[in-house]
């Protein structure tokens, strides 16, 4: 049997009582740590699960443990389909992850629509095609949940052309650097000819900051885009994920979001833009 | 403290290791139970948590233990705010709900737009809104949950006009219902003039029901929504929900699909419609 066991992404405590189970009845366990990353150490794990863990990173895709839930990603469907080739029988033990556990802001998550995901932007490559999405979203009515990018393992130019094994330090995007780059797209959009009208959002515009979700030091910041690429230091360390908003929210998500703003004068000024009386 | 504590939705164990303890610390235990089902009954989370529980319905929102994730609904927002006000200090802990653990069928989450909800048609009202919610998140190449009917605590007209406290038998729409719906609402499209062509999809179209997620006894069928509304033996037991897939798969997502295949004839046949080679 090969258990899929999301380990939630808080603490050693975040797993499942079935999933810990699984994992004191296998005889192997590996940790994919490359799809997301843990806040906790392997060996605080090791010594939880009174296990020894194997940890698997992108070249080595028999792994097991993963962070959040299992099946977010298309790598885990390919370890099934090669399991069940090999006639080993699968078990996925679910658990929260950043798609439903989102909802700690406050907004509904029956309201999101497509989820998008933001890269650290490069010199020679700044790819935008999520603003397109984000659009979308909007005029639909729907919030958008924005995964921001996570580097790990990645190498530099020269070390790969040199096929040397050094790894550039992991580097977590931050809210402030997601929102600036949101902030920046409007720009390059403007210059090609769009006028504000028919931009998806403003620098105004409200979005969430969340970092660290389901974990004991989780933080959530909600204000103007503007504000939020101003927070360098709001949010503190990675994970970091952001939400914008649709432009109509339900008065209990607007409610939800003023208990995490960065500015009441902000949300007292701008209410009437985002909930009907 | 009021802990809001995700169950999941399996057995017992299906809790977190964290919720758990958080149960067993806790001196009142509330049981919401009208917002979604539990596989279990209370009596055996009661054994395992060596706790006693009070069960909430509709009508007693000071709940605390909510199956699936505790923020997927307005109900638990407006709780929180309630107890911030009396100055009670609240923590969420996750769990996986439907919205994530749909990935179970090998559809992308990533790739899911604005989850739906369908609802038992009754003689005089038959709401068709969420086929433009389908229609949208088609358009833009997206799959949809569709959220099946759950009705608990209802009263028929008559006993709600003599307010006697009888109520119905719960209901709960399955598969072969909601597909059949979903066959029925392209026939109203049709009689007010739509062409077939502009139609958000088709009988023939590709569709997935799925049972009792993250159940030992989980079961899921692919086929076209005909051959769903055709199977009302398959899925057996609640609760059900439904995908309704994109246009076109990501070739992974496809062979996921194949495992759960009605009919494997249709899955070669209609192949070439989902998958670019």
């Amino acid at each position: 049997m090969l258990f899929l066991i999301g380990l939630g992404f808080g603490d050693c405590k975040d797993i499942t009582v079935r999933g810990l189970e699984a994992v004191r009845q296998s005889s192997k366990v590996y940790l994919e740590a490359y799809t997301s990353i843990l806040t906790v150490g392997a060996e605080e794990l090791e010594k939880y699960y009174g296990k020894s863990i194997i940890q698997a990173d992108r070249s080595f895709v028999e792994q097991k443990c993963v962070v959040g839930d299992p099946l977010a990603a298309t790598t885990h469907s390919d370890l099934i389909l090669r399991a069940r080739k090999m006639g080993v029988k699968t078990q996925v033990i679910h658990n929260a992850s950043i798609m439903n556990a989102v909802g700690c802001c406050g907004l509904q998550l029956y309201s999101f629509g497509e989820t998008v995901s933001i890269v650290l932007w490069q010199d020679n490559w700044k790819p935008t095609s999520y603003y397109d999405k984000i659009a979308s979203n909007r005029r639909a009515g729907l919030h958008t949940l924005c995964l921001l990018d996570i580097k790990i393992k990645e190498q530099s130019w020269e070390n790969l052309a040199r096929a040397r094994d050094i790894f550039e330090p992991p580097r977590f995007m931050r809210v402030y650097e997601a929102a600036q780059q949101l902030i920046d797209i409007l720009d390059i959009r403007s210059a090609e000819g769009a006028t504000a009208d028919s931009l998806a959002y403003s620098a105004n515009s409200l979005a969430v900051g969340l970092a660290r979700v389901g974990t004991d030091s989780q933080q959530i910041a909600a204000g103007s885009l503007r504000q939020l690429a101003d927070s360098e230091l709001t949010l503190g360390k990675p994970l970091h994920s952001l939400v914008l908003p649709s432009e109509k929210l339900h008065p209990l998500e607007w409610d939800m979001l003023e208990i995490y703003a960065i500015d009441e004068n902000w949300f007292s000024e701008n209410k009437s833009r985002y909930v009907k009386d």
